[in-house]
């Protein structure tokens, strides 16, 4: 499970990008961090929503691919998240876990964080879908 | 009003590591395009849907903006994006609207589109406000 | 059609217990009403949230249901709405379009307004699932 | 505050028609639960979502309101909702915290759960708004 992921997260050109990497990998959990790069900000110096937003999106569709069959590939069907608070940190954690997880949706949320899990930047709650019988990329 | 948001994009480093810009700034109506790169991509080459929220999430910000005083800065409240199917295209539009602007907060509405407009890869529900008093940059 | 959604709303206790009604079904639209009455009232007078979200999410169910196989039930996956004003009017419409329509999920829109459609009071993005070979009721 | 928030609840006439009674008020969490009846009954005889969303609403706005000054009240901004499992049971309960208090914006969390809070059949993230200087009703 933990190769398939890291196989996936790695065809990902854009976490590359953003310079996240994958931190754990459990059933039903995943964690992605990022370390801050100006290259990654909004106007006023802070994270970009959509930073936090993306790593918080990849983090809830590994979480539910580890429920998922392994000839399968996962899909964001949606997702919503609240901003909390501006995100100024060296460093910044998507956590995610499974809510729910059924043989077609899986629902998960993810918390951003500071590096110590002491502020909490963003809530997302995400839906994900299995597609079935996808081929090996 | 357009140097202002054109300023405050110019200071969005994220936006230069997408290479995205900015391609109309309507009063109540904000569209930004983004093209495609490896850079961009998701597990099967696909836009990643953090950029599809990213430049949503951002001209709505714009297009709520446009509401705002001229001493006032946007920040993201929340989103919610629903991705309707996988974006594989050239160039992709995401093309912001207000639908409801209050003194503090500001309802706003992002399609992604292809550069014909005629698929809709996604779309976008978000709620900004206005943070009064915003000392220039 | 119109009927396998007449009954399936008649079936609706809810629906009732809020006094809603159907008054257009159409392939990819549907719009219920609801008059105004204490019953269906918040601590300052408006509608209740919960009332406009009821008939905004069984709108967007109808709307999504239109779309499905005559075999298949519909269920809510998620939804979520602003809500841009308070509603004091003395009927309101929950007006439900089908965004995107695939094999399992069905993306629909849905405003809710006063009876002349001049009012927006809220605004619903909603996915439903169509839920095969359906045993009838 | 306690009488304020039993005040405000039974000013709320839809609580009474969906036979909603609040069992726990603490800061920062709040308790209503609801009982079945057929009169909010879905097509299948589960509740339906909205009346889920209904207590889970109500709930998160008054989680919020024990974060905020006496003189306000609170208004829901927006919600989102995802319905995890049909929802049979005798009771259910929608649990309601604060995730987030701003001063402007308190954003909360809710589950909607069976009375032995085993089963979560929905998980609401709410954005509420004080007004403030709200008139004694």
């Amino acid at each position: 499970m933990e190769n398939r992921i890291r196989n996936n997260f790695n065809r990902q050109g854009f976490m590359t990008t953003l310079g996240a990497s994958l931190v754990l990998i459990e059933r039903g959990k995943v964690v992605i961090e990022c370390s801050y790069n100006e290259t990654l900000s909004q106007q006023n110096g802070f994270f970009h929503a959509g930073v936090l937003t993306s790593i918080a999106d990849s983090a809830c569709g590994y979480a539910a691919y580890t429920h998922m069959p392994e000839d399968s590939d996962v899909l964001s069907v949606e997702f919503k998240i609240n901003l909390l608070k501006p995100a100024r940190a060296d460093k910044i954690l998507a956590i995610a876990s499974v809510l729910q997880a059924g043989k077609t949706l899986v629902v998960c949320e993810a918390i951003v964080t500071d590096s110590d899990q002491k502020k909490i930047y963003a809530k997302m709650t995400a839906t994900m879908i299995t597609i079935r019988n996808a081929s090996p990329a």
